[in-house]
């Protein structure tokens, strides 16, 4: 099935939720135009619905292969990676600076979610080297940034992040790569990195690795971490690439999805040790990664989005043309399953938390453009607490739903939907990392309920709450029949995330654990209550345009009556189901 | 990783929710009693252990394939099913008098269940030649009972299913396959079916298609549809096997999941047609079919809870290993992940997600056995409404279950869980069928709502909320204060599935598309609730036996506490959400 980027649903949530046209008015996107805007996402669509969309399954039955160190991605992949650069895909996000296009991360999430429905598994490579440079612009040296950046920024070269290892996973703290200082300045790295998403390829002409890794003094645990550059091949003081570095591909790994994106284990060091630059202070190295970590935490949330429109997209095809069953209108011949209510309220939930999660990543995009120009410090600040706030929302309650609407779009196709050939199931096998990496939603949940929630002694989730609040407030002003219940659902559901986010405060305080056993819960509170109210939001937009009768308020009410309706029942399991997850021994559990 | 039968969990569930102490009292279950009970699962346990586990990995690997119209099945499954029917496992659940053991469907879905956790898709070839028994036990002629059950029964012979054609899904009315009579009263059949469950292999002498067919004055639609019996190989009169039968497997389905089962692509009569006997009056096959397809969906939500315990030991045995993070209690060095609140809350859904549709399916089971063994007609009359309105869903909500524990299992895992040679994403994999095929769930939810709730003009439904208002009254009487607010918790869910039933029961005499539209969250709301006090019934019995502190009374207490909170939001939209579902046209979704 052929993908198309759904560029008036963008525009939509950028011009409700996220509110362009007053970003735009307040000059903080230099002369950018919602015109222009949309003209770059149609370009986008045309780019993936083209070129990425057709390799998405050839990438899926022919994964990436390792043969002798090198890494040979799937058929088409090159060509279309060339392409993509030649025209500037790469250097949009990109600083100015170093020859990028600087676009706001509006835009460049938008244009994000397009490359990734296209074609997760391609677009991972960006969105790894996009990280990089963000770790690069954070916190590497000014040789490092003109040596490096413009060549990642452009696409020329690809970026990676080097976290974890067997025993370091979601605790970074048992990192046990080793840096040893030459008398050069420079470093040597020895140790063995999994999990690295398109570690070796051979798409790019050079490979920049960002690498944690222990210097011999370090002191234990997370503050002994530094952050180091070690490219694949080392870069002469001209420019030009000199030697290959003591860095290689030991290993691809088999997997659930993603197949055509390799997730490599590097081994630095099996020599002399590989080639490394320190990128900001010894063991800080965490510092740098948690910035660009902030910034990849939204590009994955973004991915689930793009997941979950993708299979949107195929299930209606597919429930437009199947035709099983009769209707109430029509008793004579087989209708398209379209008609049925059971897989209208399938496709419905499609949609709407699709829209859902996408509003939530615009906005929590918003926000970081926000942090970095807004006129005054105080707004800046703001706006960076605020993106602080939503972002492990936006990551991990989008990747939850691009599963489970991956999900509903196997379950729509019936017993077709099993079969590899339709593609329903692809998307149903890629969709399920995003909630584990760039910090599974587990690790989502404690970062939003113990290090978010207390920022600012609780201000910033208050100033949140009364803004979800005064969308309630305006839906229900606005006192639309084609609302239905919309205002007094969400007025629920925004009492039940006060309640919820009240009764952690006090936990945080008293007793931590309580409030980690209800994280989880708490998270997907939030992202109903967050969703619920930006389609709203997006609902009233149409309404003013005189469009009521448009399926944004269809979905936004749909939203409501459907989805958020499980808002009071999460908050009780919160506040008042935590004994029940504390109570048993955990050695009980295996009895 | 090792799968071991949970006989202590099944036979408390026996024991508390099922009543066995009671049924065999009253003499139900002839001379069986609960040692012999556990004995037969424990030994059922050593074979799923040993036989059946070890293969399950492989199958996935090396899938069954089609080589010159022969289908080999994964390395070491003809040695495994013929250790399988030798040790007189195939005849457990068979009919006496056709040599089977003739065990009560509460024992033989226990078993099942163990089948099919240790291997689902080796378990699917005697689940489906049960549902052939079943067929043709209800709908055959003596002369077909006496020359297909006996040699069906033990094993010998397997059975299939052929109900889909490419464009009869769940729309039975489409099928196309043709049936001609002969002058000798045998028939030729004709056509193409799909999806057909070890429609081919050899596993077995022989392989008897039970065949859904069209006579050539057959009525249009549903009642135009005729049962046949259609052997590979015909059966001389003397038991011996005869000419190949015109029937061949023209293809395999490449699938999401269950890769060792064949899922066959079946020819009937590519040359003079396949020589078929009738089962059952013609034009009236669906009847048969419908008998056995309620036993077989009961068998189909079995392996829900099967593939739910098989994900759920895999993460416990992983969370108990794995280090990473720290824990209140030690902050020196790493702990196994299991003692982190957010680990224990899922390993904890898992299990009482688990526990409680195993309840549901062994109570639907106990139903099915005292519509066949209670004394009176009244009496096997009332079990049979029961089995028949726990029936969709035992299917349905134990599916979801199925998959929903899958998807948890994966998370426990983290990275490792998206790695295939984990295992763990095998049975995510694996358990996506469960909610489509044997009806697809949204069918399931129909079914209840359609046709099940209107029973004895809902009578059926009204006792079955008494005899569960009886359970919550119980636990409330019995003031235990480690039960928590499983009371209060349960009171709200039977309350909520009261309100919904109510509700229901007006639309369908109003406006049937308005209870379509709430069925599948209806469905979950009965299911929750079910569950939930099934739960709460097996921990009334742990506290009667002094053991407050087992863990039966904690998984209760987590169902009601975390889980049953869902029910009032989902009975609000059942009730007052189906305009939103309604409300935008088809038409409007793909714009």
């Amino acid at each position: 099935m052929t993908y198309q980027a759904p560029v008036d649903d963008i525009m939509h949530v950028l011009k409700s939720a996220v509110g362009l046209d007053d970003l735009i008015e307040r000059n903080f996107y230099d002369d950018l135009d919602a015109d222009t805007i949309r003209a770059i996402m149609e370009e986008a669509g045309r780019f993936g619905s083209e070129v990425l969309s057709p390799l998405n399954s050839e990438g899926d039955h022919k994964p990436s292969a390792l043969n002798g160190g090198k890494v040979t991605t799937p058929p088409g992949w090159n060509e279309a990676y060339q392409q993509f650069t030649a025209a500037g895909w790469s250097a949009l996000p990109g600083p100015q600076q170093y020859g990028g296009q600087g676009l706001p991360e509006i835009v460049s999430m938008a244009v994000s979610e397009i490359w990734n429905a296209a074609n997760l598994s391609f677009g991972l490579c960006p969105l790894l080297t996009q990280g990089a440079i963000g770790a690069l612009e954070a916190g590497g040296s000014d040789v490092l940034k003109e040596t490096y950046l413009p060549k990642l920024v452009s696409g020329e070269w690809t970026g990676t992040m080097n976290l974890t290892e067997p025993q370091a996973g979601s605790d970074l703290a048992g990192i046990k790569t080793r840096a040893v200082p030459q008398d050069d300045g420079t470093y040597r790295i020895f140790g063995t990195k999994i999990f690295i998403t398109y570690g070796e390829h051979e798409l790019s002409g050079n490979i920049i690795h960002l690498v944690l890794a222990r210097l011999p003094d370090a002191p234990p645990g997370t503050r002994g971490i530094s952050l180091f550059l070690v490219p694949k091949f080392i870069v002469n003081d001209d420019g030009s690439l000199g030697e290959r570095n003591d860095v290689i591909c030991t290993g691809l790994e088999h997997k659930l999805g993603i197949h055509g994106s390799p997730t490599c284990i590097m081994t630095f060091g099996e020599q002399d040790g590989a080639i490394g630059y320190l990128v900001g202070d010894e063991n800080r190295g965490l510092n740098c990664m948690f910035i660009m970590m902030n910034a990849a935490r939204l590009a994955v949330g973004v991915q689930g989005v793009a997941v979950a429109e993708r299979a949107t997209q195929q299930a209606i095809a597919y429930a437009e043309e199947r035709r099983q069953g009769r209707s109430p209108q029509n008793r004579d011949e087989m209708v398209p399953i379209i008609q049925h209510a059971d897989i209208r309220r399938m496709l419905l939930a499609m949609k709407a938390m699709t829209q859902a999660s996408r509003a939530i990543c615009l906005v929590t995009a918003r926000e970081f453009d926000l942090s970095n120009r807004a006129a005054t410090p105080e707004e800046r600040e703001q706006a960076a607490a605020r993106a602080a706030l939503l972002t492990p929302v936006a990551k991990a309650f989008s990747t939850d739903i691009g599963c489970e609407v991956a999900s509903l779009g196997v379950q729509v196709h019936g017993g077709m939907g099993f079969i590899e050939e339709t593609g329903a199931a692809q998307y149903y096998r890629d969709a399920r990392i995003l909630p584990i990496y760039e910090g599974t939603n587990g690790i989502q949940a404690i970062d939003l309920v113990t290090r978010k929630l207390p920022l600012g002694e609780g201000r910033v989730m208050k100033a949140y709450l009364a803004e979800l609040k005064q969308i309630v407030e305006a839906v229900s002003a606005s006192n639309q029949p084609e609302f239905g219940a919309m205002a007094k659902r969400l007025e629920e559901a925004v009492t039940a995330l006060t309640e919820a986010s009240i009764w952690m405060g006090e936990q945080l305080g008293q007793d931590p654990q309580k409030a980690l056993a209800g994280a989880t819960t708490y998270l997907r509170l939030f992202g109903i209550t967050a969703g619920g109210c930006y389609l709203a939001k997006g609902a009233l937009a149409a309404a003013r345009d005189g469009t009521q009768s448009s399926p944004h308020v269809a979905i936004a009410r749909f939203f409501a009556e459907q989805i958020a309706t499980t808002a009071p029942g999460l908050a009780l399991t919160v506040t008042a189901g935590c004994d029940a997850v504390l109570g048993l021994e955990p050695t009980a559990l295996s009895a």
